[in-house]
């Protein structure tokens, strides 16, 4: 396609480089950007920047978190003896909002997938065994809530193996998520049923 | 649903501001900014920024310009006696698409549409007559390609009684497009026929 002009150009070509955004629907988002307030466009400019430069990780839970420790992690109320294993932070904002759960996260930072070279060594697998290893944390329970996928499942046998050594239980949410699908877009009851019907690993 | 981190709720707030994304995509959209590199990011919201406050406006034709005047309208291997009229600057990228076109272009930016208050003054209308008033532009067409809906039709009606005072032939689009439609989701072949095949209106 041949743009008018090279501002143009430029936005649809950075704007399609975002996931499921093609050129059309990138110059559909310039063109609108156009017709509103120059503040709304400088605005959302200003968000992503401060975004992709002040986020911090949970030096605990390793989830996006303002302070050097997150919301959750940071409040006295949760269960803190009880872990639950996600792969990335959008999981513990899916978990969150079932509001069947009320202890702490542990967010992986990914899947063990030896296709694309990501071993253990690339995830927060060895802090998780230190938070269970801590006596002072008193851990006595490790939830996997990892999407039921090859990489998934792979990467539960993985840390069920490493896990086993600890005085703890170890369990998966229940399978009655779709197999094969993705965790982020279980329904709310869907994922919440999951977590009360948990299973135990033998 | 609850944003770990402040910086998260305000990215996915302007994002989610744009059209056709809402919060849970504009969250994937952030996270997704948050794994790449901060590069990235930052050259996103510069060409946002650069976009919104160095486009400029071709002074003849309207449409989205880097120059004072479009690379079309300063084109002088293109027909200026043949004025297509638009109702934005993607009809005009779409038009040219076709290859079928070497006129020049009016963009009036928007359609006549009482309910939301737009009238023939807030659209370029009084810039096209002074065009086609002009004698030194020697204009010989004015073809209205707006999209074959409710506004689009009122504005080609008024525009028809408008320029009738001229020594011009005045055509629309041939209705090859499916009435309802929109202009710019038009294939490019249909819309190519429908400009060979435009029709005077008597």
């Amino acid at each position: 396609m041949n743009y008018p002009s090279k501002l143009i150009e430029d936005a649809v070509e950075e704007i399609s480089k975002l996931p499921g955004i093609g050129k059309k629907t990138a110059l559909r988002l310039a063109l609108h950007l156009l017709k509103r307030e120059e503040q709304q466009t400088s605005q959302l400019a200003e968000v992503l920047v401060n975004l992709r430069t002040q986020t911090r990780y949970c030096r605990q839970c390793h989830t996006i978190a303002d302070e050097d420790l997150c919301q959750i992690c940071a409040n006295p109320r949760r269960d803190s003896q009880l872990i639950c294993v996600v792969e990335d932070t959008r999981d513990v904002l899916a978990v969150e909002n079932t509001a069947q759960f009320r202890g702490m996260y542990h967010v992986l930072g990914g899947l063990i997938n030896p296709l694309e070279g990501v071993g253990p060594a690339d995830l927060q697998v060895e802090s998780l065994l230190d938070r269970v290893a801590d006596p002072k944390n008193e851990i006595r329970e490790v939830i996997l809530a990892l999407s039921p996928t090859m990489q998934g499942d792979t990467t539960s046998f993985y840390l069920t193996k490493r896990l086993r050594q600890y005085p703890i239980k170890i369990t998966t949410i229940a399978r009655g998520i779709p197999i094969g699908g993705d965790l982020e877009y279980a329904d709310e009851i869907t994922l919440g049923r999951s977590i009360i019907g948990r299973v135990t690993y033998e």
